[in-house]
């Protein structure tokens, strides 16, 4: 008999830099105020739908995981097991870590600006190792050792995303486990391409909303069935016109 | 070479049934404000000592995994991996679960009172598997089925823990990793008698502060090199009188 794997992604609350405007890509900020109520909403949202995760994911980012713990915590399910992982983490943006969007685009014009957010394989410039928002000796990214990411692009997130994906994520939905991945705007963007057979032109117009829960149903091949439904429909087309918009 | 295995252990903070004097046991309460203000200033107390932690174990009860969460957040550490069991819950306490300590104490006398409260080999009556306080079919359970604890010794505690402690946390104190363990008063009570060689008779006067961080340094044989360091001395004298005042 087919069963019916459920699968629920949830991008990070509002992020202190997402408040101020500025590309974070792997520099680890807080959730605002706001942010975090978004979070215990999502986990609310997960309780209300009875789609309760049996098993969450999260990348190694404090926005994620202070999400992960506010949506479990208001779920009733802070008890399953948890695991983390660098190739969740948000697209590494290179120099343009720490920067304003606005004023990217208005120094650099509209055409550089949207190649660096969403072309599929132009990453940003890389960012120096001894700058103050490099990673370059993070401790909690020791095992990469020199291979550290200076940038990426979209492709480069999913050529390190989807090893996790299949090693570590699919095996516990093939046993008809519920798995809530808690991760970033990119992060979500690159799995979600993969999921619904996206192509590297038609993935720039995608824009996820920060903290509404979207889920799916996958097929025995581990791909999308549907489309995503979002827990929130109203707040998630609200969100995702807000990060089209930004920088403008 | 000889490496120095470092061992931090921390009871969870207070809980909204520790304010309330009950016997808590294997229902899920929550932390009080006090008990997170605990748990943040034992994360910034790991943090001030650079003992950071490699790894987390938590129980499978929210007041330890609350703690535990609050914790590395104020030691910037949120992203090491945690892992979660039922062998590090604390002691299951029967039918005294959800029942005043004081009342207890008042009704059955001094002996019958501290006998349940500190005997390692006399637990009390059993809870019934249809009353409210009881986690019979709890879906976290499930694993346990029939076998589920309906009441607890601390001997017994110390049966379904220490198996836990070999096969998942010896590994990586071997490793040379420091292991941060949030449990609970006889949880960790039973983990000291082990770590320390405290006899049967002696553990009963053993109590162990709420949200004070204690340390040890771990020989080859994984046993206590000597006597606990308390990160926080005065705290933690003053919080264990509490203990063992409590139902007086």
């Amino acid at each position: 008999m087919a069963t019916t794997s459920k699968l629920v992604l949830l991008r990070h609350g509002q992020s202190t830099w997402n408040e101020l405007n500025q590309f974070t890509g792997w520099v680890d900020v807080p959730l605002t105020d706001k942010g975090r109520t978004e979070a215990a909403h999502a986990g609310q949202l997960l309780k209300d739908e009875n789609l309760l995760p049996d098993v969450v994911h999260t990348s190694l980012l404090r926005r994620a995981i202070t999400t992960a713990n506010l949506a479990l915590e208001a779920a009733d399910r802070q008890w399953v097991p948890t695991q983390r992982s660098w190739r969740l983490n948000e697209r590494h943006y290179g120099a343009l870590q720490g920067m304003n969007k606005a004023e990217i685009r208005a120094e650099h014009g509209e055409e550089k600006f949207m190649t660096w957010r969403r072309s599929y394989d132009t990453p940003p410039p890389m960012l120096e190792d001894d700058h103050e928002f490099s990673q370059y000796r993070d401790e909690r990214y020791a095992m990469l050792g020199e291979d550290i990411p200076r940038t990426e692009c979209l492709k480069d997130v999913v050529t390190r995303l989807i090893p996790y994906w299949y090693d570590n994520i699919v095996p516990q939905l093939v046993t008809g486990k519920t798995v809530l991945i808690v991760a970033h705007g990119n992060s979500l963007r690159a799995l979600v391409k993969h999921l619904e057979g996206i192509s590297d032109d038609a993935i720039a117009e995608l824009n996820l909303p920060t903290g509404v829960p979207f889920a799916y149903e996958l097929g025995e091949d581990m791909k999308a069935r549907g489309a995503a439904r979002f827990l929130d429909p109203d707040a998630a087309a609200a969100g995702a016109a807000a990060v089209a918009a930004q920088g403008k």
